[in-house]
């Protein structure tokens, strides 16, 4: 059948769709979700079939991408034909059905996606089935080595590579900014690729880019750690394993994250990585709840790891607030860079030595947290990472002014005489999203006293930064419904945390942050 | 926010989407997949967010249900902003997690797939979750009244009302156009809503629609009903549980059916159905493959109708091969006037007659089988038949000679002397559609021999008709591959069914007709 070509003006972002008129479809027939064959002279395309009602009969709809990858204008004619359900299907489907997949059938399902074969409906089916059946560890051994075949791999072309990872989940974990130029500092080659915020007010990518740029190119960043032996950028412009975007957009409306464990394989196989120490911060508010479920994910990691050869240790590590006393892109990168100039508070100190401490010692070195603590307090770790941000395009000589957050500001004032008894993180994190957090760098929220903390009553407990009003003002309306900090007379003394009256939904939000 | 209105033209063909530039998403603070909350003027819409990356910042792209709910033009200006996710996000995720739904949690997802407030990822999980941890008796009832609720139903103000429903998933079978006439002959109602094609070369609507319009609206079915006692419509006409349009989309990528029963049940309901019975074929090839999965399916059946005040029964029968000897919309409509004419083969009266005795007898009479088999015999079932048809807008007068199938014909010779010894049905079904069937309404397939029938080498084994000579073309060349009847010397004595040298992917297609 011949269709004339009509562009649409939108992409799928994901899979390869076209729509045909519902008389063309009973024509050809085909339905909904049919694979169909299309060629333009020599280009060729199997796409997804949706059909519509409503368009012109003998015009084939065309989503941006296929429109590029045929080459077709509108009104050309493009041949249409059905074409056989891709095999990857009958693996979905075997899944869903409860079997283990085979390293085999798990490339074709990596790979069809990465084609862009796969509707929605059939990823969503597969990780889901995932998430029901659960992921063997020769299933996440297959799919992290499909979701690196998939993408680019970088070879530094010296060894060893050194890598910190976070599960995430805590706000206001800006460790990475300290962790990197320590181990640096210390020779070592530590290339962080890091990703920005999907659901938390920063991600390191976010931080980094109050001081830098973080979007550089493949040749750049291979520059910049060879010459400084790191980078801190943003792994989204490398195309490190490009499945992953795909499988994320679909675990993220149905809050489940299968892939967890391949998704940060891939990512650090295809970095070249060959130590690395994985943060897990546990906390009720957390993505990791108990200490049993962080030693359970642990051991994971450092088994997958040998089937990498990769030699991973992990750190449990307290997530039950912030990290720190700053939330939000350029607060967070300000308070690195005190934590780097020796003015950072203790538990910056602590979280950030201990880490590197763990790498440095993976490789070799004894002492490690105290070898650590000297480059931090010698300022050999700010030194380095002048370095960085300059080898990145920013400014080495940045100071504490030049990192301003937004002009507009409120003070939420302590209800009470006490302690600070807990903090409610994810609506620490709601508000500081209302200020405009992440893309308005500016916005963010600063603490001025942490759990067990005296307060004052009217005295402020927090402060809001906004870049504009209007957003300033969302963010302070939240705290009629939000409580981000609980205050009482003694720590572990209120013990009501919730009631409950009718039967709601519980309150869950998903933390996707890798 | 403030975004100029764009719309889009095209259609989501379920979910109400929206598509917005990155940029503008970041402003606002929303990823794709959240719900955003539109208004315009009096009216407003919730919907589910894509981003775009390529899209100008400050527009908003609307599908075309969307630019309809919203009454907008392009350039409107439409108000923005993020919205809750709809609850039963979380009673989906509960089910994703194999916990058992309450009538009131599942009654808000069918609620919000009807609202299309539910993107295809997230009705793509749910339809997974119902398959891999089953759907229990509690749920398949608050699905099925569900379901009803989302829809129309229709009150033809007298009992009992009849009907009849097969299962499906074996070519050639008409039942239904002999059964409702017999039912209807006898003095009772059976008002049929029937189902066009999806993957079978004919539905029954199909079949009806080469005697008479199937497209009816409400009223006009009453009218007729209360006139005829009797009617074969096609049920998507008239808005019946509209739920399970939308769950069939997801279901027939997946191959997966886990709506079986409530798709049923909720359709008869909304019919205002008391006796029904429920044609089970059994068959390799068939829906249904062994006599132990057709008797569960029967009891759950039965026990689902006894929640519905509803009385039911199953006939088990027999479905190795096609019913009868045509296949294709006229044809079998050919097939159906001259069963009724009392030239029909044997299997189609024992198999009508059948059905509609236990029918007859459900409501009382004794001897159904018999009564059914007088009714036909005697003219009646025609009589009646010629009534529907005129009532529905055909002719009903209508002769066989009217009947005539596609002018584009090809005999398939037998490979050999011998008997028939099986029916490959879906290689048959290949053929039927590429031949045309379902929306070439002429094209079809006429056998000459069924099961254990002798033949003769050369002499003809069917016959594919079409009305298109490319389209013959295309079955014909189908017959490389394909083998729809398998010759030899003695029914069960040749035993090879298939040989497989290498890992292949299991053949499997997926019978959704409902």
């Amino acid at each position: 059948m011949q269709l004339k070509a009509a562009p649409l003006e939108i992409e799928a972002g994901g899979p390869l769709v076209v729509v045909m008129n519902q008389q063309d479809a009973a024509e050809l027939g085909v339905i909904s979700s049919d694979r169909i064959f299309l060629k333009h002279d020599e280009s060729h395309v199997i796409s997804i079939l949706n059909i519509s009602t409503e368009d012109v009969p003998g015009e084939l709809g065309l989503y941006r991408e296929v429109t590029h990858r045929l080459g077709v204008s509108r009104g050309d004619l493009v041949s249409v034909e059905p074409a056989r359900r891709p095999e990857s299907l009958d693996h979905i489907r075997e899944k869903v059905n409860g079997q283990r997949l085979t390293p085999w059938k798990i490339e074709r399902i990596v790979g069809d996606t990465v084609e862009r074969h796969l509707s929605d409906i059939e990823l969503a089916a597969f990780i889901t089935a995932l998430h029901v059946h659960g992921v063997g560890m020769e299933e996440v051994e297959a799919l992290s080595r499909s979701m690196v075949w998939s993408g680019k791999t970088i070879d530094f072309g010296r060894s060893p590579i050194l890598d910190k990872h976070s599960i995430g989940g805590v706000p206001g974990d800006k460790t990475t900014l300290i962790v990197a130029p320590i181990v640096a500092a210390a020779g070592y080659t530590i290339p962080k690729s890091s990703s920005r915020a999907i659901t938390s007010p920063a991600g390191t990518a976010d931080r980094m880019e109050a001081l830098a740029p973080v979007d550089l190119r493949f040749d750049s960043i291979r520059e910049i750690v060879e010459n400084v032996g790191a980078c801190i950028v943003w792994g989204g412009s490398i195309d490190l394993a490009p499945a992953d975007d795909l499988f994320i957009r679909i675990e993220y409306p149905l809050s489940i994250d299968p892939l967890l464990l391949p998704s940060i394989m891939s990512k650090k196989k295809a970095m070249g990585s060959t130590h690395v120490i994985i943060d897990i911060p546990v906390g009720v508010d957390a993505k990791i709840k108990t200490i049993g479920e962080a030693e359970q994910l642990a051991s994971d990691f450092i088994e997958l790891g040998s089937r990498f050869d990769m030699h991973i240790e992990c750190a449990i590590t307290e997530g039950c607030q912030p990290i720190g006393y700053n939330i939000g892109p350029v607060l967070e990168a300000r308070e690195s860079m005190e934590t780097l100039m020796g003015e950072g508070p203790h538990e910056m100190v602590d979280k950030s030595t201990n880490l590197a401490g763990i790498l440095l010692e993976m490789v070799g070195n004894e002492n490690g947290k105290q070898m650590a603590h000297d480059l931090l307090a010698k300022g050999k770790a700010l030194e380095k990472m002048r370095e960085i941000i300059g080898a990145q395009g920013g400014n080495p000589e940045v100071t504490l002014d030049d990192l301003a957050p937004g002009g507009h500001t409120y003070d939420v004032p302590a209800p009470s005489d006490g302690r600070v008894l807990w903090f409610n993180n994810r609506d620490l994190v709601r508000i500081a999203r209302a200020a405009g957090t992440p893309s308005s760098k500016g916005a963010g929220v600063k603490l001025f006293a942490k759990t067990g903390d005296r307060v004052e009553e009217g005295k402020p407990l927090f402060r809001i930064y906004s870049e504009s009003a209007t957003k300033l003002e969302n963010a302070v309306r939240m705290l009629e419904t939000q409580r981000p900090m609980e205050v009482g007379a003694k720590v572990g003394e209120d013990m009501l945390k919730k009631r409950i009256g009718k039967p709601t939904a519980p309150s869950r939000e998903f933390i996707l942050e890798r």
